[in-house]
């Protein structure tokens, strides 16, 4: 019997702030970071398990003690047993006793074990021999109901009413596969629209991005209002009419001063507004869509558990889903969060928008269509050009769609010289570094 | 200009799970601990702040980690300009760049934003030379009003708006004052309902507090129907017909579950149910709150920040706000949701089942009463029996009211000889101890 013998955790943090990539109007400077797990046990196949949840720099060493704090959960488990119990694992690490009071299910504890729950499901799906999505895909509907927690979601969806859906889902499900590894998943790129980047790099990127197939384009606003208009109307001119563009305000706004900036934006055709506010106030994001209609509200990478996901759904607050694999209780959750989108038709486009979060979003989406929706109404998956060079299996984008990943895993792990190159602190690219200047985030 | 020169944090932890303590049905054998700060100045004057925020033992460690991450926004400021601009100061250490992502607000690094805020505000009120009650009270409204951030909730309640609600309230200041410091805030008991123990105990405990002048009593439920309906039957025949009895169920239920589950604890005449479902659940609460109605709904020892409490009120969830001292953003925090409860017309009633929350929320429901809503209508304080031999200024219980207290600051600072012997995991009274069994939190 194969047991979890090591648990490594490492901050691992790149300098993107030197470059202002990733800057928007909340995290003017983030670097972007992964407190990341590697599992290791004593099945003597050379398999692990690598996993992470994603932050922008500072507090990732908190994020990294608290998965600390969870490894008594993981040493010495049969990994048979929590391949075969991941419903009941989710529970032991996102409620552990007297730790989820400083929770539940929320900030910190949370994140963390997203980490440790990724880096799990990666363990399996390799041990397995599938990328997650097929793992996942080939769960029966009831196998794929039993990972996920419904404590506190079953007055909208209950067990059974999820696994009836799934059955009804069944139909085509082999040519939707092949659609997958030969067609695969709508994105969108990001990559032109930072706040830090000056017009010229803005029409540059654009181009680039038309050039590239891409029909989504979306950009960050939320500092300043005629800033904003500027640069919409760049890009608008450039992608033409037809193509859809997206802003994104990063939670700046309260829900009236939304609703009045939004008006100012309307000219230019928006396809959705994102993170209009913050993103524990489902009514206040409920207010804001019926305001800006027919603009969609679009939020999700802090919406911190499927408790808000629930409430945003059941007050018709958004359009768009943007799930984020490290901010929910990992895959375990995620999967959860897309079945009460499929019930609520509620369109998942995952948030990526960070390091390794398009390597993960990537099977989430994938396995959206395959068993849960159906469908890719709507549907466009983040992108940003950013850091994959440090991963093993990086995505694989062909025209304008993520192609589906054929290693085995959750696409997660990163070269070991890249686990040693950005170590924080005291890896060779940090070593020497000043310490960041303490700043407050931005929307005053 | 005085400076602050010192930050200490310590891993506070008191040993209740051996006794029982505090036993609920989500937290079966909780350690009442403190993420604890000391602040000192090169003042000359002696004079400490002293703040924490309350976990129930594992993950107090990361707290206080995040509390370190804090101390470059504290460390060498000059208290002056600190005093002067606390809200300000609420944004810097909520908000602090790069760390607001694995917030925002909430969790960990919101516990430990409450123990810095709570630790500079009881120096605030030394230096002030007046409990902090009475630094809150003699502000004028603009400036309690300038304490609160009021981003995200400016939908409900403006500044300018809560400084005339303020203003509107000044008539028989001087007399609400009075009679805080001659009679005092009224006070409740939970005491004598922690789970885990025996029916002779709650007799016991039971008719100790009705001879000590209690005359509301909560218990917890949610573990066993019949059990809960036995204690029950047990308590309101001791206490009478006219004696308040709440329940408590520590977050157990989904919400259809919390709906039938308190079908059948009705026959005792319940005041309110405490926590029904997850703290997150705002809609879910409304819900819970429709159905039992008359019965009232109370929550809030984890309402994670203004913006829940927020949509908790606009959908008229709640009956009673039980604001914590420790959850929400310190004092600053804590100041904004009880002018939102006034605004709503929800009485507001602490919780204080921990270390330490009834020396802090005494100061909040006196200024609530003296400054905010000039009434006591439905309001009582929680009180328990635990640990108060540890505090320089413990509470004082006169009539089941607390008095107002005298002595200046927050009523925060513990003895050095119990800091010492409780210090975690190296203190006397935990090394050699071996590390808590992990098990899961209740409510399978």
């Amino acid at each position: 019997m194969p047991r979890i013998t090591e648990l490594d955790v490492i901050d691992l943090r790149f300098p993107t702030s030197r470059e202002k990539d990733g800057s928007d109007a909340m995290n003017p400077d983030p670097d972007y970071s992964a407190a990341y797990v590697v599992l290791r046990t004593d099945a003597g196949d050379g398999l692990e398990g690598h996993g992470f949840t994603f932050t922008i720099g500072q507090g990732n060493e908190i994020v990294c003690a608290a998965i600390e704090a969870l490894r008594h959960i993981v040493i010495d488990r049969d990994t048979a047993g929590l391949f075969g119990g991941m419903g009941a694992f989710y529970r032991e690490v996102t409620s552990p006793n007297q730790m989820r009071w400083i929770g539940p299910e929320k900030g910190v504890v949370h994140l963390a074990a997203a980490a440790v729950l990724n880096a799990v499901w990666d363990l399996y799906a390799k041990v397995e021999g599938k990328p997650l999505w097929k793992l996942l895909a080939d769960m029966t509907p009831e196998e794929l109901v039993a990972v996920c927690d419904f404590r506190y979601v079953t007055d909208v969806l209950t067990p059974q009413e999820a696994v009836e859906r799934l059955r009804a889902r069944q139909a085509g499900k082999a040519e939707r596969e092949r659609e997958m590894r030969e067609v695969g998943v709508p994105a969108y790129t990001t990559s032109a629209g930072w706040l830090g980047y000056d017009d010229e790099k803005i029409v540059a990127l654009t181009r680039e991005a038309i050039a590239g197939g891409w029909d989504h384009i979306k950009i960050k606003v939320g500092q300043d209002v005629e800033d904003d208009r500027r640069r919409l109307r760049v890009i608008r001119d450039e992608i033409g009419p037809d193509r859809k563009l997206m802003v994104d305000a990063n939670q700046v706004w309260d829900v009236d001063e939304a609703i009045a900036y939004v008006e100012h934006l309307k000219e230019f055709d928006l396809w959705w507004v994102e993170e209009p506010t913050s993103p524990d106030d489902a009514l206040g994001h409920a207010a804001v869509a019926r305001a800006i209609a027919p603009i969609r509200v679009a939020t999700g990478e802090q919406v911190q558990n499927r408790i808000i996901w629930k409430q945003l759904m059941q007050s018709d607050a958004i359009g768009f889903a943007q799930i984020d694999a490290g901010r929910l209780g990992g895959v375990n959750e995620a999967v959860l969060v897309m079945l009460l989108a499929d019930k609520f038709g509620v369109p998942v486009c995952p948030h990526a928008g960070g390091v390794g979060l398009c390597e993960l979003v990537q099977h989430l989406s994938i396995l959206n269509y395959i068993s849960i929706t159906a469908n890719l109404d709507d549907v466009v998956v983040e992108y940003i050009d950013h850091l994959h060079e440090h991963f093993l299996d990086p995505v694989v984008i062909r025209d304008g769609r993520y192609i589906a990943p054929r290693r085995p895993g959750y696409s997660a792990e990163i070269h070991a010289d890249s686990l040693r190159r950005f170590r924080y602190p005291d890896g060779p690219e940090w070593a020497g570094e000043p310490a960041p200047a303490l700043t407050v985030s931005g929307g005053e």
